[in-house]
Order: structure tokens, then sequence, then C-alpha cells
């Protein structure tokens, strides 16, 4: 009898795609949000990411708060990438029963101060003990005027690619961390901060909703191969990233990290990947961090890059799989 | 340093409960679901609930299939508890690799039928591998028209008490399946079922709050010492149940539990637990599979019993607790 690893996360979310979505259901599966049609012309974004010990993180890495702000920060920015605002969350606790009292109130501050910090209030959820590794389960709602929600289905032949932030410093954050590396050089330290306080991009990505220009987003959680991957998917178009135009995290010194195969494979950034027409770059231009990458190209089945030496390669996703 | 078994369940809800709800949050922490008010005159409900391995099930006493609508059910349970109507969900889930792939697809079927019957698609979640036992994250919004919502918190003076369904009934299939006793007879067959498929009570709920005559409700989650002691904190009353008029769960021959602690103690009936004034016994009677069991008695300081010999006594919950 096969086991799941044979389906792999695609196989397992396939499998539950049985429901057609009708109104007022907008989007189901295959979105960072789902999307429930509102009276008056918005649309309710909905959410829910699992954090699981040992799997999503390691309680030696980081602090409590700084865990707490991150359960609600990936969740926080599956709302960005649709161009929206949070409304609220739920958050559901599984604690092991030896854990400290203090470990779970530094968690709550994290939690809850970036909650307030972006307007999204914490109103109900669920807790049990019992378990050795803790488990966190979040839900966010959020909300977007119709017309300015940012799917992942929206981008054009020839239009740019375009990425915030430096791809690929979580995942050096994480393997330096993993590494019991030192942290003590200012590379090794931004690596570690982008890894274990992802911020969310809500404000950058209402901006970007609010532009009008974007025509397509998704956020960074996987790798750019995976999640230019999905946006290709849901877009029915392949990418062409040039190398020469990828920003690179900057290595520690001592490392041997390759920081092209971190941009390219490496998953956490939390950041946001968006498509816009050619005549928007005079917009983002000016943009602190906003880097454009490649551009959307019909011809291409799948994600490929231009190569500095000429090459063209092909991008396939080595990108943190739990399966 | 001390830890999470001094605070308990509801001193760690209790560390949480730092947001004030402003609007449109019309309620917070405290109740069976979350409340957003919407566009005209409707409230969004929205819960989320955790199944452990391990903490809420054992993979051997049911069927995957079983345990994908219950998963559902117990999320439903709290939209019903506030007498909503589901709208959608999500589900996140974490599982072992070597999970077989026909297990995944029977709790889907469990999971999306029951979904199917209460008009509540599916619509997105989240899923991860890697850990030995399965996390199972549910998150269900509904919504029911504001001047229906049932709250725990309306219960008057001398109000009635009543209960759907028989109490402790999903407590006796458990300790059954625990102890590996026989499923032969009928009460031992009604008991497990009742354990490992509970309807959540949608209809019926739907029909107490058009009825206009429910003053107080909460779903049976925890058992009705644990729960009426919920519902008795926020209508800041007591109760006095009456023995005499308890409905007891029916033991299967051979077996020595006790159906009066099972009836005060069990938990996970689903079954929901309301409160009304006298008046409305006319209409509540005649409806099958509803017991008056007790009233509202603000001379009581929490949940107290008349025993059929005629003492009384306080009934402290004993009820499942995780910490």
């Amino acid at each position: 009898m096969p086991d799941i690893r044979k389906l792999g996360e695609q196989g397992i979310i396939d499998l539950f795609k049985v429901s057609r979505a009708q109104p007022p259901i907008t989007k189901s599966i295959g979105d960072d949000c789902a999307a429930i049609r509102l009276p008056g012309g918005k649309l309710l974004l909905w959410t829910t990411d699992m954090l699981i010990e040992g799997i999503h993180f390691e309680r030696r890495f980081g602090t409590p708060k700084q865990l707490g702000a991150k359960s609600l920060a990936v969740n926080l920015s599956d709302i960005a990438a649709m161009g929206g605002r949070p409304i609220a969350c739920l958050l559901a606790l599984s604690l092991p029963h030896d854990l400290e009292q203090n470990w779970i109130s530094e968690f709550r501050d994290g939690f809850t101060s970036l909650a307030e910090r972006h307007g999204c209030p914490l109103i109900g959820g669920d807790t049990c003990g019992g378990r050795e590794e803790i488990a966190i389960s979040v839900t966010v709602l959020g909300e977007v005027p119709e017309d300015q929600v940012l799917w992942r289905s929206g981008a054009h032949d020839g239009d740019d690619i375009w990425v915030s932030g430096i791809p690929g410093t979580s995942a050096l954050g994480l393997r330096i961390l993993a590494d019991g590396g030192d942290i003590i050089s200012d590379e090794a330290r931004i690596a570690v901060n982008k890894h274990l306080d992802p911020e969310p991009r809500l404000e950058p990505a209402e901006d970007l909703a609010e532009s009008g220009q974007v025509t397509a987003c998704i956020d960074t959680s996987d790798g750019i191969a995976v999640d230019l991957g999905h946006l290709c998917g849901e877009s029915h178009l392949g990418a062409l990233l040039e190398e020469s135009l990828l920003p690179l995290p900057a290595i520690p010194p001592g490392r041997e990290d390759d920081p092209l195969e971190l941009a390219l494979q490496g998953g956490e950034d939390y950041e946001l990947l968006f498509t816009a027409a050619p005549a928007a770059r005079v917009i983002f231009e000016k943009v602190r961090d906003l880097h454009r990458i490649g551009k959307m190209d019909e011809s291409s089945n799948g994600v490929f890059m231009q190569r500095s030496d000429g090459g063209r390669e092909r991008i396939t996703p080595r990108g943190f799989s739990h399966f």
C-alpha cells in the first residue's frame, strides 16, 4: 500500500479539491487565501497555517516571543499576498505539560504585539496539552476591495517579475542556526533575524494593490522556484528569471553557502513576489527593496533562468518539502 | 519555575485575553465562536478546534472516515451553539510520512461528506508531514442574523435548563473503546457510535434560534458540569440540576460505569445545552430528544444538583482536562 510520500504536498491538496467554489465563495483552494464575497464590494480573505515543532521550528533556535510573532506573521503574509488588510485572528495551541509559564507568556507577548501592530486582534482559539511537541495553528481573516485583490492568476505574457527583499536570506539564517554557526557578523545577524522575525509585508502589499499595476502576486514562503511555479501555474504562463538581476543574500565570512541556490530555493522569506506590465517600472523602480528579476514568458513551460554566462537553465523546485 | 499545569486551560485562555473587542468584533474570547458584525444585520461566526492524536483521538478506535467527519463536526457544533449556519471551512493537517494513501482518501471522504451535507465547503488549508502523530486543525465560518444569535450570556434567573440527547453517551463509548470492551449490545453500539460519529446539531439549533425562546446556549463538548459552568459564568448566575430529570446513558450489560457520573462529567457529546423561560416548556416539551434538566438559580454560586434523595450537591467539574 503506497504511503503519502508518493502523493507529495500537491497530491494531498489535490485530493481535497472536491468542492466547487460557488457564490459567495470567490476563491477556493489554489491561492494564498480563500476569498468570500461580502456585501458592499469587499472580499473576505481567510487563511490558516500550522507550525509544528521539529518540522517548522526548533524551540532552541529562537525565543518564545519570536515564535509567537512568527506564527502570526506567516498567516499575515498570506493576507498581504492578496493585497488585503487583516481583521482578526484565532490561535489554537497544543502544549507539552512541562512547558514553563514564562514560555507561554512570552509567546503571548510576541503574538499579541504583532497582532496589535497590524490591527489584527486575537478573538478566540483552542488550547490543549499533553504531547511533547508544540503545535500551533493560526487562522486569520482579512479583507480587500474586490477591485484591488491580487490573485496568483492574473499575470500576462511579458509582465515583469518583481520580488521584495533579498530572497534566500531566511534559508541562510536557518542554516546558520542549524549549524550552530557564529552570529557575530552583520551578514549572519541579518539572515538569522530574517528567519526568526519575518515581517509580513502588509503595508507594501496594500500599496501595490492600490496602485492598480500588479497583475498577480504570491508570498515567498517556499522559495522562488516553488512560489513562482505556483504563480505560473495559476496564470497559465512560464517565467524567465535573469541571473544578473537577482539580488543574492550576503554570505557571512567563512561560510560556503551558494547564494544563488539559496535565492532560488530557500523558503520562509515571506516577501512579495508579483508581476506587473513593463510600463509600471517607473513606479516600482523607485520603491525601496523591490527588485525586478525577470519576466513572464508564454513560450517557457515552467520557470527558467537566463544565466549570466548566456545559457538558459530550467529551475526545478528543490524548496523545502515536508513529504 | 512553575509549568503550565498550574495555569490549567482557563488560565492559559485568560493569559491571551489581551485584546478588547472593538467593532466590528462583537464577541471575542468567551463563547463558542467569535463574532464579527457584517453589513446587513448578520454576524459572522468563527471557530477553530485542533485534534491531536493521542490526546483527542486514537487511530485504532475508529475509521479514518469517522475521524475526518468528527474533526469537522466538533467545529460545526460550535456554530450550532450560536444558532448559526456554516459558510465554509479550512483544514490544516500534519501527517506522518508513512501514512497510507487510503487513510488520507478515507479521511477526506468523511470530512467532505459531512461538509457537503451541511453546506460547508472546504475552501483551503495547509498540509505538512514529518511527525509521528497526526494533528488536525479545522476552522469554520458561519453566520447568524444578529437578532437570533445564541450567546452563553443571556440566561435569566428561573430559566429552565435543557439539553439535547443523552449526556454522557460519548464518554461511555470512549470508555468501552479504551477498555477494548464488547460492542455487541445495543447500548454499547449506541455509545461507541456517539463517540466516533457525533452529529453536529445545526438544524435543531437553527430552530431554537428562530424560536426566539432561547436565552443562552452552549454545546456540550467538555461535559455538563464544565459547559453549564461556562454558561453560568457568562450569565452571572448559578444552576440547579434535578437528578430526577436528568436522562442517563444506558450501560451495556456486564459493565459497571456510573451513569450519573457519565451524564454530569462526560465530554464530547456535542449536543446543545440551553436555557429558556418556563413559558417555553409547551414548545420544547414536544421536541424529540430535548430534556429539561433543571433551572438557572441566582442564589446558587456555581452548578448544584437536587438529588432524588432530597440532598443538594455541588457539581465540581471533573470533565476531561488536558492540563
